[in-house]
């Protein structure tokens, strides 16, 4: 047998133009508020943070936008990506479904975020900017923005959750090879950081915090802006290459899905892959279902209020409507990092509050088992949060191999774990904790999220 | 502009054969001998350690094997690789030489390895063995075998150094998130790990010792056997596919190399890249320069003599002409832990001895320098091993900048740095000590090399 595995574009196949998704929606999603007004918040608002270019694309009514040359060719460093067919997942389900993977952990920082990182500042650029600033967690995003920012000499400075600054420290050393400054969040060099420091020296940070400090050190120079790696319309939109191309890609041979799972953290992953089956579903030219997976301990489209709140901690960014579980919600210690995250993504919130997708949660350990039948099978070690993808689309398939049916699954695998081990570790040993739904520290939580009249 | 970044390679164009360069050269490299007759080894000799199809490849006379489809199935996880124009590295250096790199990190294990782990399970599974085992320092070639078995559904029991089992723990997850078992060593599960203890219970061990106990393992059950992961014929000839995927996409392009180089330990990587080009050389079709980088520390090539000694450190291996250092010289404790070998390929150095390669030595800070380079630029984080060709690369671009020459070179990068970014740390830091050749120690080690009549 010499069944095909990858399918691959050539370069001069790479899609020239990011999809938005808006105009192609029945209604449009709520407008984001002032923190103090309440009212619609406007460019001005936002031209602290972000370049014009970013904050027309923000809002932006055309359905597509050009990809600049500049950032073409960066992309073309790993893009486009493959899409794998799991024969050998497949073969050891014993499933008659077809299960594909686009993979992006093959861009140099080994995730997907690179797609939007690389955009980012490279509008930045373009408008003068000498240096970005951002936070990160685990180091996913950090990494993807020292990478981006070296490809156009500029500066990048990173906030890192102390916690992880201190535990994983490879991720830091990536971002400073790339030529980044990472300080561990709190520090001492904003004024949020220090009064976290003034009271709890030993503050293990957070990405609430970590935001507030990389927020500051934006507004505080003019040759500087902020920049977020997730959420925003923007960055799903720079995403949608993923499916753009995974479109094209299934094209070749002739298939079309029947499903579609992406984990949700922010949104931006999932966003970035189902986005452009999702316009084809509304034109109906396919019909898939399309469904965002979720952690069971931080569910907030299948549990979370839509309504509006604060995208951080510490409630200074603009109000977004959202399904979330209160914006001081901390979610249980999970082991997929990019997921722990209060809300989701206006504009995914907006899509399955309109009936357009589905959702489910589940829990990790569900999620590490999916991963050691992957790995033994496909070869490649998945990060935690495309796990849970890989979790569901397993459900499926073995759904599959009950009813006969020849189920054509596609999901996005993110990014590679070679970060992550310590967590499969902990699977291995047996000390990974189901935890279920926080139902009273949310009920707590949505008690300070702010009523909107 | 709209440079083409990547050159592909459709899975229908994947090589089908591994080149086998004995029969090509102007004379046969000099037998293995047997470390008690000093007589030449026979396939009967090897029985306990590998199968047949296996030994059958280490003496063959036939220029091509092909490669069984099974073998092909699991390449196609990962294979053809992509061959680089680093068009932004060459920006960077501002030379007019055209550099090109063949990415093997995108292998599920990160590095060229899996090239030869997928055969040897593979003959080993099909001859009915139903366990490898294996050493590994850093844990490349435990993590290549570990990924390997678990496609043939067999077990895999690896012998790690215990610095590393200790320091580096990422990599043993790895190899146990595909199933592998591994020991730190020196271990109480072997004779030879016993033996070290009771000298010395807190022995950090060595690849030497690891070896012994491995084989040790294998030869005491007969549904297990060993593999190694470089240095012997067969193994080099796996690696084979590098090459001459290389050669296919450089014709793709119009492009011929003037200028090959490639880092040296064992050899395997090397020989992967070079022997189908060395083919081409010795057929007059091309003319090459092809050269072997080796670390200042630890330079068997450029300074080691060439006579036989034995490939571990214990002298329990048959005896093989090569260039070394002694076997039982240990090199300083660079980074680049993949090239802290005391000999090198008996087949690499044949060919170095008859004068159709070349060899220079470089030391690690200005290894480490040309990585960070090469990130910045090219956005992938080098494994410590191909930065000696990285560098080795960037002086010749440098050379091609004061003549003006549009030097075409070629390299394998092959893996990446994921695993190494403690080493990164240490070079940011300072930390890093650049070692010169060790004249007294190697003096030393030669003293205990038989003497062969």
């Amino acid at each position: 047998m010499a069944a095909q595995t990858k399918i691959l574009l050539d370069e001069s196949e790479m899609p020239t133009q990011w999809y938005n998704i808006i105009p192609d929606l029945p209604t449009p999603p709520p407008p984001p508020l002032h923190p103090g007004t309440h009212e619609p918040i406007g460019p001005d608002d936002l031209a602290p943070l972000f370049p014009m270019a970013l904050i027309e694309q923000e809002v932006s009514s055309e359905s597509y936008i050009d990809i600049p040359g500049e950032v073409l060719d960066v992309y073309r460093l790993w893009r486009p990506s493959p899409l794998y067919r799991a024969h050998r997942l497949e073969k050891l389900l014993d499933t008659p479904a077809r299960i594909y993977y686009k993979y992006e952990g093959v861009s140099p920082a080994g995730s997907h975020k690179p797609n939007t990182s690389v955009p980012q500042a490279y509008y930045n650029h373009s408008e003068g900017v000498k240096k970005l600033t951002t936070e990160t967690g685990a180091g996913q995003w950090g990494s993807a923005l020292a990478f981006a920012t070296a490809q156009y000499g500029m500066e990048c400075e990173v906030w890192q959750v102390r916690a992880s600054y201190d535990q994983k420290p490879y991720r830091r050393t990536m971002m400073q090879v790339w030529g980044a400054t990472v300080h561990p969040s709190p520090s001492d060099l904003t004024g949020a950081g220090r009064a976290i420091l003034a009271r709890d020296p030993d503050s293990p940070g957070s990405l609430g915090i970590a935001i507030s400090e990389a927020v500051e050190a934006a507004v505080g120079d003019p040759d500087t802006k902020y920049a977020l790696g997730s959420v925003l319309n923007h960055v799903l939109m720079h995403q949608t290459i993923i499916g753009e191309e995974a479109l094209l890609q299934l094209a070749k041979i002739g298939e079309t899905p029947d499903l579609l799972v992406g984990c949700t953290g922010g949104g931006s992953n999932f966003g970035g892959l189902s986005f452009p089956f999702l316009r084809e579903k509304m034109a109906g030219r396919m019909n898939p279902t399309i469904r965002c997976v979720e952690p069971a301990a931080c569910p907030s489209l299948t549990k979370g209020e839509y309504r509006y709140d604060f995208g951080d901690t510490m409630g200074m960014t603009p109000l977004v409507k959202m399904h979330t579980l209160g914006h001081d919600f901390i979610p249980d210690p999970i082991h997929a990092g990019g997921l722990r995250y209060h809300g989701m993504a206006p504009l995914v919130s907006h899509i399955y509050e309109s009936g357009l997708v589905e959702a489910e949660a589940i829990h990790q350990n569900e999620c590490f088992d999916a991963a050691i039948k992957f790995a033994k099978s496909e070869g490649i070690v998945p990060a935690p949060e495309p796990t849970h993808a890989i979790a569901a689309a397993i459900r499926e398939a073995n759904r599959a191999k009950e009813t006969g049916e020849e189920t054509v699954i596609l999901t996005a695998l993110c990014g590679h774990g070679h970060f992550d081990l310590k967590s499969y570790e902990a699977y291995l040993s047996g000390e990974l904790v189901d935890y279920d739904y926080p139902e009273e520290k949310v009920r707590a939580a949505m008690a300070n999220v702010p009523v909107i009249a």
